[in-house]
């Protein structure tokens, strides 16, 4: 049998029943699509991911790109995989039909993508990249550098890339060093970046890369960084020239290892040209402009990786006989698969939970995405661009580290077999691994949803969250399900309301540290909340259907909702009582831990 | 910096001022030795992992054995390895001078052999492997078998190997189908076993197999399993025949990468030879006796993989710099170490308390260990085998589930470059994956923990828990310890106790399923509270060190224990209560989840 990757069923579920995506169609932006478009686009990701990205995994997985003498190479199989992608119009399908996009809303792509992302997260990523750098150009460059760069790079005949890293400033981007000399039209770079994915090889005839650097004289931190496209080749009148862009490495990650990862080299002979992105000293607000959406597609990486890893498990679980049930030992009865055992079916409902409660958080920031930009009115618009706001750091973040975890259990249920390279879970646990450090590691995401995010505006976006969160619980209400489950999530968002007005006082106060010390539990409390939001959310939808009555498939599928959303809200949600009392008595355990005591 | 592995100042912290490992002196089985020969033998197994096992660490991960022609070839370095770790006496450290050994207390050689373990967890194993195979042969053997096996393999000139799994029966032992036929003084074998550590290489000459296999006739499950002897190649009175064991595959490990995981087939040719370990159809009882020193063992190298992936993240985060102060942004002022950060600071706390609450807990079991069969009286004796029965699932599965975690962690805290094999986390984190895995996975060793340990003997081992808990609670307060922690573990014990009575109550009225449904859960809330007792014992110590002065390395070594002891007692205790609930209310999420639901 073969890996659904995702559950079709569930998408659909998703979209249309619990969020109505349906109702996207109305906005003046969307007014050409229809259902059919936006499934016809799902069902050809879907396509693509089963028949051209998926049987190629493993194979990518064991030969990764080479360098040499200069120039990377990459797997063979790209090579036909690209072009395919290009096909499929993945790398401009949420863009505006008049760059050359099909204009879809971004809650479609994501799902559509999403089939990608779990047959394998690197091949998305050459597309996924190339679709950000393009986006910062449209954004916020000249005509003619969306001319030259963006058209070709939504085209697909171009990939991009995010220069940002640079050896010394990993995280803190207020020390990129990267220089930018003025030279005329242009800006000559010199400077290294290292892990910059996709930063080279041998697809496409160009590679944009998006640098930040900072101009000669610029001041010091995150306000004198510009942003530059910065290319292999330069597009001139005449065509492609080569551009003092030197590959001084490559880096040997241990998953998504189809996607090279280089270190850059600007300008070792003098002659590596930019152009600059909008306005000097703006590159940090330009890049943070995007990096929702970017942050959305890691949480959708780790759904997607999380998900294909469930399903092999479920599926490995269902066929694999071994021992027998506590209550009849008899060894001359057959051996029964191993999702009969009560522990198997725990393992395998928490990959469940968070698999499918993840895809709600990722799919509910993509459709306030949508909204913030396209919704009929200006209160909407900032309605959903808060709750946007406020739930990138964990839809980011959530995945990630409990899609990790929903990865290792995959290996777990798969016994010694999981711990082999002739099973695949363990190339999905490595995969996995990245998405709680690149585009901002889980440390930075608490940080960013406790020191701003719940902070700003006095506090509007959870406001605007718990508008969200009642209407889930009456809409819950009103479809029958178990009260003690709405009044569970009524209560763990009073508890997180009054716990973050006590922070924000302790902040106001002066006391920052003792305000941001326990981000890391904050961050978990309030991802356990949302999911748990999305289950209420979910089973809501689920007891809608079932009362609507419908297939035994279906009607299996809504009750398997209804277990896990009570799995969540059961056991995760009380973990939370714990973490706040942690966060409000400040525990100070590490907080006065001296570097000689450990 | 090189790795220390373990912190040697802590190794000594935990024999001598936390559990008074000199005591054992007083034992006749240990009088011929001393504190100096105790410390000796740690300080040798030390400098060998450090000079001999690390250094190839990278090496061996990077180049497996290889299956040419039906025979495993080692790493090259192996060649070298193995015959000073025989030199060292690791082979024979724990065992009596009778029978060549070293007659250590485990708790010692457990001490010595975590920093072997830490270097590189495969390598220790083909010592481990063999002085578990030859303890049994001496355990139950016949002298003939001695003479020709279990000398050899106490001396290290053979390796050994526990041949128990097969390709349909993993966890199921009463599912083991190879067949053994009587023919005179030995018995024919055929079949097929899995999985088999250190089962073929070409570093010594000669291999022994301890091999599950059922006697022609003998009745269905366990009680039809007898133990074999089937060497590799046959002691005979004229020198070492062969033996018609084939390899018929390697299996590709994703850690513990020189050790040989191979496919056995046994009997191809009718001519595979078995002797007889002591009674027929006695191979269950015989290999369960061994069963608490290879738990033992297996939790040891959790630990051992935590403690070095902790050293290397340590190090990293003190050396790296990267950002600033949350109180102080100024990009003029130079980066901090990201050891400044209380988020990086809390990962490393965690590992810390994860590492050292560990090493606490497999120190502890070993000294049940020795105490069970060497202490004065019986009742001592008694007592010390009710704990070390009961802890054994917990210092087994602990290290191994909270081990990768910690591993985890330091990948995390390397940023970037963890996701890199340019640096050892991402191996660390692969070798530790295998201990939630072999020798009984986590959700057997919570079944054992719950179905047998707690509810034998009318829950004497409980009882005999709570005894040592109480006086490490006495030793506390007299020390000084912070009130409101020996509080907390007090209350906690109380809870696991009044839970456990509710547990048993439920499978005494026939509900087996409810009693073990949470056996995860169960495990999960055990260990917690067994690791804060162990930090409890720790933190006395560390008060009673403080009080005598000392060294500022030694003050400073003994505050960290308080802040440590402190995070476990603040942070992870209170977290039973939501899991107590769990186990109490029987949540039924997963029990009533249906094969078609998922």
């Amino acid at each position: 049998m073969t890996n659904p990757l995702l559950n079709d069923r569930d998408v659909s579920f998703l979209l249309y029943d619990v969020f109505d995506a349906a109702s996207l169609l109305a906005l003046p932006h969307f007014a050409d699509h229809s259902r059919e478009t936006f499934d016809g686009y799902i069902g050809l990701c879907a396509r693509f991911a089963h028949e051209t990205v998926f049987p190629a995994f493993k194979a990518l997985d064991e030969e990764p790109p080479r360098l040499v003498d200069g120039q990377v190479f990459a797997h063979p199989c790209l090579h036909d995989i690209l072009p395919k992608m290009r096909e499929v119009g993945v790398f401009a399908a949420s863009r505006p039909f008049d760059v050359g996009g099909q204009q879809l809303p971004l809650t479609i792509a994501t799902a559509a993508h999403l089939y990608i992302m779990a047959a394998n997260p690197a091949v998305y990523s050459f597309a996924g990249l190339s679709t950000g750098a393009a986006h910062l150009i449209e954004a916020f460059g000249s005509d003619d550098l969306k001319a030259r760069y963006m058209t070709p790079l939504y085209e697909g005949r171009f990939t991009g890339t995010m220069a940002l890293t640079e050896p010394h400033a990993g995280s803190s981007l207020a020390d990129v060093s990267t220089r930018a000399t003025p030279a005329g039209d242009h800006f000559l770079l010199s400077g290294s970046k290292i892990f910059i994915s996709g930063g080279d090889h041998d697809l496409t005839e160009n590679i944009v890369h998006l640098v930040l650097a900072r101009i000669d004289g610029a001041s010091a931190g995150i306000k004198g960084v510009s942003l530059f496209v910065v290319p292999k080749r330069r597009v001139t009148d005449g065509g492609l020239e080569g551009n003092d862009v030197k590959i001084s490495g490559l880096v040997h990650k241990i998953g998504w290892r189809c996607l090279p990862a280089v270190i850059l080299s600007l300008g070792e002979a003098g002659d590596c040209r930019g152009w600059l992105v909008g306005e000097p000293h703006q590159g940090i607000p330009y890049m943070f402009q995007m990096m929702n959406e970017a942050r959305i597609s890691i949480g959708a990486d780790g759904v997607a990786g999380a998900s294909v890893g469930y399903h092999e498990s479920l599926s490995y679980a269902a066929s694999r006989p071994q021992g027998r049930p506590v209550t009849s030992k008899d060894p001359r009865l057959p051996q029964v698969p191993i999702l009969e055992h009560a522990d198997v079916r725990r393992m395998l409902l928490r990959q469940k939970a968070i698999v499918e409660g993840g895809l709600g958080l990722v799919l509910q920031a993509a459709l306030c995405a949508d909204r913030a930009r396209h919704a009929a009115t200006e209160p909407e618009r900032q309605h959903a661009q808060l709750l946007l706001d406020l739930l990138t750091p964990v839809a980011k973040s959530f995945p990630a580290e409990k899609g990790f975890e929903s990865n290792a259990l995959a290996l777990q249920i798969h016994g010694g077999y999981g711990y082999t390279s002739e099973y695949l879970p363990e190339a999905w646990l490595r995969d996995q691994k990245l998405n709680s450090i690149h585009e901002g590691t889980t440390g930075i995401q608490g940080l960013d949803l406790l020191g701003r995010k719940v902070m700003a505006k006095g506090g509007a976006a959870l406001v605007a969250l718990e508008t969200e969160v009642s209407a889930a619980c009456r809409r819950a209400e009103a479809a029958g399900v178990d009260a003690a489950w709405v009044i569970a999530v009524r209560h763990a968002g009073a508890s997180l309301n009054a716990l973050t007005r006590e922070l924000g006082a302790r902040g106001s106060a002066g006391d920052v540290e003792g305000m941001l010390c326990h981000s890391a539990d904050y961050l978990e409390l309030f991802s356990t909340y949302a999911v748990a939001w999305q289950w209420l959310l979910q089973a809501a939808a689920a007891k809608e259907g079932l009362a609507k009555g419908g297939e035994p498939r279906d009607h299996d599928h809504l009750e398997g909702k209804l277990a896990a959303a009570q799995y969540w809200i059961r056991t995760e949600l009380p973990k939370n009582a714990a973490l706040v009392t942690l966060c409000r008595e400040n525990e100070d355990s590490y907080a006065r831990m001296k570097p000689g005591w450990f």
